[in-house]
């Protein structure tokens, strides 16, 4: 089977190098350098002080001509509209697309997309870009996947194939699966990276954890999340098991980079202006985050 | 006319180097070894390049025996309920005394205080204290003070006799006084102390502007302000004036000192409380705010 990874970020090359074990993965990057670097000297993933090399045919974007049987698109939320746009032009309609972005705003972007199937998921690796070819995984964990549109069946045979340490599990709901990252990224993004804290800072410091409890309880609430306590422990279970973390949104604002304020915080602003409806904390960290951003010039 | 002046932060060293022109000022420190120092060195102003002495008794707190005609509490809100104790437990009742905390938190206290005369003030001078008897002068600004309570003759022979280049300005209102204060310390302070900025970052950075803004009209409908153009306009060219300015909270939370947020967002709080509202956006900062004074071992 033929795999196409869209984007070398770091979820891009994670996947590249592990997928690589059982299939003909091919990376594309956005530019032509990073593809010249993968090429000359394979992916490297680091973990602990295990160091393995994949050798992954790399190509710059532009020659992506949607021809693999499974293609999985790992770009940042705000990366997302040139991707959809390059893919509706392509010659052949791509057969089956999985989209690894977080929070729910690209969603909208998917339902007039031009392919057979799509799919959509949420990751639970924690990883961490070294460089154009080098990925530090830092965290091992699993990929959710479900249906967005279409047939399931090749998304059953490609987990069937997926390697073993590397566990890809098939969510029946995506809504329900989305849902639940996003709340998990809702709380912990912000508030970590505002603050500069580790996630374990947010149920160790009782003013943090107040106001984690705060926001928690405005955001599911214009997310209409019905089943609260099961999200709400989740969401401190992370904080601890991740306690020494740093948590993405806090990594984007250290290094000076875009954050992915839009995808997460921006969803549930939009979400209440559909509702009508105020999320006054919510709309605080969504400013304080755009503009730090923009402080640092990640704009 | 004899001026006490108890505690020996900036704003009392400030206070007692000025007003020592012009009146027998007596200063009373926390600690034994703060007086030694005054007594041995007297209090030095620095003001840019210039460097003025002014020999200023000093003595320990526990000395203190009110017999001054007019006596300035410059301690912090969180030091007050120990001075008032002190106070009321004195041999004679104290003629006149000047409270300057920030905030408005304090009034409630000084509703059954021991003393012919209260007063309160607000300041709006930039003062950093340098060493136990050096306090920089940075930003030249006056001194409002009103009747809380008592006759206002004693305050206005006191303000008649203040040197000219240290300017004390009589209000009629002091809750209009304090409130024009406090909002100003409830928009500009929480936001540069979390996010870390200059006074100016508010209105040059559009997002952070937009959380004050919002952080504006949840704190303005607390504190049921009518007049919300002139206190926003205010606010505003505060930020623009003393844009190269880092707000007190701010340098408390970088020296890891505790802040003020207790006099400044918790009252707002209390008042909503009182009121059965919510005020969600300051509620999250005064966590964010107690929180960081945690972590950096403030308390």
């Amino acid at each position: 089977m033929k795999v196409g990874i869209i984007g070398a970020g770091s979820i891009g090359l994670l996947f590249a190098a592990y997928l690589s074990k059982r299939f003909d993965v091919e990376i594309y990057t956005r530019t032509p350098e990073q593809s010249f670097e993968i090429n000359k000297f394979g992916i490297c993933v680091q973990k602990g002080s295990e160091r393995t090399i994949s050798v992954v045919k790399a190509y710059p974007i532009s020659e992506w001509r949607g021809l693999e049987d499974f293609t999985i698109i790992t770009v940042k939320q705000y990366q997302l509209k040139e991707i959809i746009m390059h893919n509706n032009k392509l010659a052949s309609m791509p057969k089956n697309l999985l989209f690894l972005q977080n929070g729910m705003g690209h969603l909208k972007l998917l339902d007039n997309i031009r392919a057979h199937n799509t799919y959509v998921g949420s990751i639970e690796h924690g990883a961490l870009r070294e460089n154009p070819y080098t990925v530090s995984h830092n965290g091992e964990g699993i990929t959710n996947v479900a249906v967005f549109n279409g047939n399931s069946q090749p998304l059953i045979q490609f987990i069937a194939f997926a390697p073993k340490d590397f566990p890809i599990i098939l969510k029946e709901n995506y809504y329900e699966m989305l849902v639940n990252k996003l709340m998990i990224n809702v709380v912990i993004n912000p508030l970590t990276a505002i603050l500069r804290v580790k996630n374990g800072e947010l149920v160790q410091n009782h003013f943090y954890f107040q106001a984690l409890k705060n926001l928690f309880s405005e955001a599911s609430s214009i997310l209409k999340i019905e089943n609260k306590e099961f999200y709400f422990d989740q969401i401190l279970n992370i904080c601890r098991s991740t306690a020494e973390n740093r948590s993405s949104m806090l990594k984007d604002i250290e290094a000076g980079r875009l954050t992915e304020v839009d995808a997460i915080l921006g969803y549930i602003l939009e979400e209440a202006k559909r509702q009508k409806r105020s999320a006054p904390q919510i709309e605080n960290l969504f400013f304080l985050i755009k503009g730090k951003e923009r402080e640092q010039g990640g704009v």
